[in-house]
């Protein structure tokens, strides 16, 4: 397994060194990443006492750091004010070690480049960057590398650019994601195709540029072809695991890690793609975190799948 | 010719005065409306100036009233704060006569209800709001229809429902749609469908409800089946035919009203689908008004697609 | 009303007389046609008996003509021969006045010409082909132009090219339409959205080209803008009302032709939208005649359902 | 390295012992399949001659077998009796131990029965079925269950499930598919999905049943979680390499395997996803394949496309 690991792991080193002197050549992603779901008062205000109390648990874990206002942080529905005080806040209660990111996708181009400078001056070490998709039919590849370049001008933090084609419906190909991390600013993709993962890897592996996947339910195969980690919804439940997987892999034993692969797999589908926000919240009540209810329109779990998530979760023995 | 035009008159009479004492109740789509494209400064701000040059003009059309912030003002690419202050700005420099319609879709119910009161506050007759999209693949019908009552409920001003498929990917069905017609605050709906907009027009055809046409091309098709009007991107720049083809077909007067709508049908193609936001503003200019550009990430039009344009507007006798 | 008739029946009468003096020459889309179900016997054998039944009730109702093979009647599950077969002896069932249209959609170029050929041989009076869709990603509008001109070269009798974006996902736009409406035998197209269809009316209005409606509950308004008919699933059961409907706007009796499409709008979005080839089936048994069960996999329809389409045809008295 | 191995293999093993004595029992997906492209005549006609060259080459490398009548052959444009054809001649062109698959999809159940057992009859040791998706919005699990079932029941040869998103449309759910692959005749599934494909071999690694990769981009990672091997277009080209790199992970050594891996995916990628059948055809030329053209409507590659596949072979020192 040595062997492997060797493999892998100059790749990683290389990339953290070949670049200057900015935040963006010390940015690592190599880890797991908590896309922290957003809990709420019964007023609807986003519940800073719960995510206090759901932090001192996932300061335990060895994660790589958190992403403020994602899809599992249910983003589109909080305002731009909000993100910006989340960040500033969760801030103060992780780690200095903790690489804060904030989802600050946006509409507009000016929309995005003004939440992202927001947010990297109150705390964030990074912004995800998803297209822009309203007008999706009218959107050329130069006007979507345009966009994702302005934002990387005008952000004191780096950027990741976020790939979410079920929820874009623009697939940004390997070619323009290439040209982006040219950016010295652009330091990563996330994605969720596992063909293009490899090719990413490959086409930047020169670079200081790094492949993170989008679930965790094949992250351990994304690391194999050199991927650095995940921003992962699993990480909030059952961030232990998935952060043994990941150092397993990364220490070369694959063996060991693939055992927990095998195990994430059907709580990720299941939380991730079947039930989305309301169930990753509901697999967090039933945890011992805080998870509460989504904001409106997203409707509440049925009973019926909080049934299942329990059972799965006592099946793989998480419960 | 009569026969038709008193088929048709008199539903909407019916509608009119079926209702209560509300401001719904005397909510009349019944003409024509301009979605109106958002002109910008240089610096990127709201142009006022451009907007009272182009205001100055569309008055002398017999226009039934205004949409400020739709698909076609980039209203996704508009903070709240804009379109606050574009519905109070541009209130004055419209008719009292005329009904001003606020886009105010957002993706959280709360965010949705807030924009609505506060452009309801400022001056909106109306407001037109989309399905959110987000989370499209967790929308249930209920949840849409909750999230459009609670628009409804908190809104001072009546609400269209706006079922714009393309972009939300949510199609509400006639029976959920006719459920949210029940509540007396929300007053029509917008559709493209034209199976639909004939169902929903027959489905409601005793209450104070009124059917919207999404586009100029079947604007007249959509009018023979009882629905009141449209909110056409088209009419910013060819307003004086469209209306004039409303009034016709109005008067019962259906041929002439015929040789208009198939002089527009090919403009407003290739404006509304073939070009979008910025083909529409290139128009514009062609036409005398104050188009400009579109804020990033859409892109400029092209040379080719301009006289394109100009090219169907001279065929049409419209250049 | 007789205005608006003599606006309307000219440009028919124009296109029937334009041309020279082949088959194509003479197709005459104007009026109803009725998407013929497959009726099956208990071993999956197309039932030529209960086709027999059903053409008894169907010839005394003034339809235009049938298609046979289309997707109401299962058309994709229907092979090669089966359907030369089904042309063959349907052709002797109906009078000589009626057309007898077949859908001939393949994947291959080849395909559809051998089996175009083969229809026209035994009785087609036409033939309606949609666009191969395998690979809708590799298409390009030259390949499916040249698709349509092969096969309209080879076939002896008329083609109707049949533009269904739900079924393919590709939409062959006004332009490429209108260029293959130039070659002489590519008689027609029928469309589903009614801002293309007014378009395809306008631009081809000096030709003898038909455009034909592709759904029931839009057919008077496309009627409006000047299409010729309509191929509709409704006819199977509603084919009275429907053919009442058509004529009546052909004389410009628009009034009485309006309080029928509203009164069949509802139906035909649940046989047609809600329900498909199975719902068909069930209001066919449901009006007396033999509608029987679908070939697999296409699942039976619930019980709830057939409860539904029966209240529904209560409802609008055609029960 | 080696307690990976040994992690994956018994598995692999255990599939192969744990059941019966049918033909379904011994049959082994565990290696490189080419779903071959079919090479035409200048009359249209299989060209047997072009498949006998390339198979005399193909038959040096160890691939575990051949797919005939897959989307990489034109499969929706070959006619029932051609597929039969092919796998009678292909089977007397290979070895005794190659298995030779039949892609027998067709949109009715009984059309797939009868072009299964056909192919079956002629020496198609498998046969290879998508979801029937003509009607895919009327399709149901149970419907799709049945469908297999159906084909799995009448097939004397192995059926093994094709789970084809981007073409139909239809994902069949890990639920759906493990209830499947209880029935003793259905082998194995192909799927696309890396979190799915994990989730598959974890729920179904008590049986005999074996998931094969979609990609040639992404097989190594597929392995990595369990999977037996893959049905890769890329191996009509690069089987060589593709082949060395199955052997490699199977034998534990990833390193090296890896290496093979990044070097593949940028020609996978352009091939499978850039170019389709075209593209793969022309790399077979550039390689010294007999390619040649695909049947319309395909449309034939660019130059420019010729140039960057040309282009990317040598890059990656294919050529």
């Amino acid at each position: 397994m040595q062997k492997l690991s060797k493999a892998l792991r100059p790749a990683v080193a290389l990339r953290r060194i070949s670049s200057g002197s900015s935040a963006a050549a010390n940015f690592d992603l190599n880890g797991v990443f908590v896309p922290i779901p957003t809990p709420y008062k019964t007023n609807g205000d986003v519940d800073y006492g719960a995510l206090a109390f759901n932090f001192e648990r996932w300061e335990k874990i060895p994660f790589r750091g958190y992403c403020v206002g994602g899809s599992n942080g249910e983003g589109p529905y909080l305002k731009a004010e909000e993100k910006i005080e989340m960040v500033s806040k969760i801030r103060s209660m992780i780690g200095k070690d903790k690489l804060l990111i904030a989802g600050t996708t946006c509409e507009s181009t000016k929309m995005t480049c003004d939440l992202s400078k927001a947010t990297a001056e109150v705390g964030a070490d990074g912004v995800l960057v998803m297209s822009p998709f309203y007008f999706k039919t009218r959107m050329t590849e130069e006007s979507l590398y345009e966009h994702f370049v302005s934002v990387a001008d005008s952000c004191p933090a780096p950027v990741i650019v976020y790939n979410m084609v079920p929820v874009t419906g623009i697939d940004l190909s390997v070619e323009i994601l290439k040209k982006m991390s040219l950016h010295p600013n652009i330091v990563g993709v996330k994605d969720k195709d596992m063909g293009k993962l490899a090719a990413l890897v490959t086409e930047t592996r020169d670079q200081r540029f790094q492949i993170v996947a989008g679930s965790a339910s094949y992250l351990l195969a994304a690391m194999l072809v050199g991927c650095s980690g995940g921003i992962n919804g699993l990480a909030a439940v059952l961030g232990e695991p998935l952060c043994k997987m990941h150092e397993l892999a990364s220490a070369g034993r694959w063996q060991e890690a693939l055992e927990l692969q095998r195990k994430l797999v059907n709580i990720d589908l299941l939380l991730m793609q079947e039930c989305g926000p309301a169930g990753l919240k509901a697999a967090m009540e039933l945890l011992g975190y805080r998870g509460g209810l989504c904001r409106s329109p997203l409707p509440p779990i049925t009973n019926e799948k909080v049934a299942k998530i329990k059972l799965t979760l006592e099946k793989d023995g998480f419960l």
